[in-house]
């Protein structure tokens, strides 16, 4: 196994960070990084926001649920599905192209293309020895966000990364059984197998929160996934990415 | 600049493979990467279907436009956005998800789960010194590759990724700018300097394609992408995304 896929195996979320900025060179490779990635037949739909203002991190830790790694880390980078400068394309262009830019292929396509940005961009910092957490959370409020980042039309902020170096580093969580996750040539048709796969994930998981908590964690993994979904979290979604003029028709 | 980095940055599309089929230790690898990757809230909302069967493979080259690195390659991955496990797992569990795991909020998750996942296996493949391609050509007929691929409801194949000892190496194409893509605490309002900043690019980029041309081709990037976004592509995309139950609400 080499270095490289290592350092992608030995990935966990850092959530406690010491109080030491990236440098201007470590958040260039990082950038670098995260444009090397593939992108839909060259487009670049993304944008990315690194956030160095006290006051802003402060204001999106409020937005994430006070969460103290928003606010104090190394570095804190923004990614957004960006197809505002392909809105100003057209118009340097004259190229009529809203009806498809505001289509849901394009804001997968965006969507798609901020990801894999931000996934070089994590391998890019782990492989620094930083660590790096993805903070979803910044979905809870993007209408706050987009005041704070100040971020136009045609552009979603889709999830924050804070980065930096590691105060404290957490077991890595074991994943789904690889042959439950990956098959061969169609979709797992059989329900048997299936949840059979799930009930022996819960066994492992089962045992990795014992561990943690010293046998005071319970959860399974369905336990803990059925309870997630059933809240009905961030249902306002669709209405802000609609009033962003993305995902439209 | 470390060798992950080096990797990343090394980046390029490879679509002349060698015949060479990966091990089966490779894909395993190349598999375990992509789950190692983050996953929002832990929900691991994407699958990976290994496609081998020569006939699939070359049904699946016809739906991207006869595209031969499709049919021929060292191994053929479609990644999948998928919530068909968590709709499983409510049964399961007897929660009642379908409100949130049916709205844009989660199909969004899904979408990046997937694409984060399939980053990881990206590099692990790069490291390996095999080639890459992305097919983001399996969109063009989802409702067929749904067939070729049996995927269920709540699953959208999102793009394929064929993988193989390449052939021939393509040249690196330049990225936008990188203060064109990364801003610092808010997204860059003048549009002057936007507008300076494609232009500046589509000098890198013309000058990129008449070198690749022996000064044939006359690109720039604007131009390329105001025309393609111009075409009104996979605008079918809504209507089979929420025939997958996805996006809904």
């Amino acid at each position: 196994m080499n270095q490289v896929i290592e350092t992608m195996l030995n990935h966990r979320s850092v959530r406690n960070f010491q109080d030491r900025a990236l440098s201007k060179e470590q958040i260039e490779q990082i950038v670098m990084s995260a444009q090397a990635a593939s992108t839909s037949s060259f487009i670049q739909a993304y944008s990315i926001i690194g956030v160095t203002d006290q006051s802003k991190k402060d204001k999106l830790a409020e937005v994430v649920g006070n969460q103290p790694y928003v606010a104090n880390n190394g570095h804190f980078f923004v990614f957004c599905a960006d197809l505002h400068r392909h809105a100003i394309i057209a118009e340097m262009e004259k190229n009529d192209v809203l009806p498809s830019l505001e289509s849901t292929e394009k804001f997968m396509v965006s969507l798609i293309d901020a990801a894999l940005a931000a996934q070089n961009a994590a391998v890019a910092a782990e492989s620094m020895d930083l660590g790096i957490c993805y903070i979803g959370g910044i979905r809870n409020n993007l209408e706050e966000v987009q005041r704070i980042l100040k971020t136009p039309e045609h552009v979603i902020p889709v999830f924050g990364m804070a980065v930096g170096y590691p105060e404290k580093i957490n077991d890595k969580k074991p994943r789904l059984p690889l042959d439950h996750v990956y098959m061969e040539n169609e979709y797992q048709q059989d329900e048997v197998v299936f949840k059979k796969q799930l009930e022996d994930y819960n066994k492992i998981i089962s045992e990795y929160y014992k561990e943690r908590t010293g046998g005071k964690r319970e959860d399974t993994w369905t336990g803990q996934i059925g309870q997630m979904l059933e809240k009905k979290s961030r249902m306002y979604m669709k209405e802000f990415v609609q009033k962003q003029k993305m995902d439209l028709r």
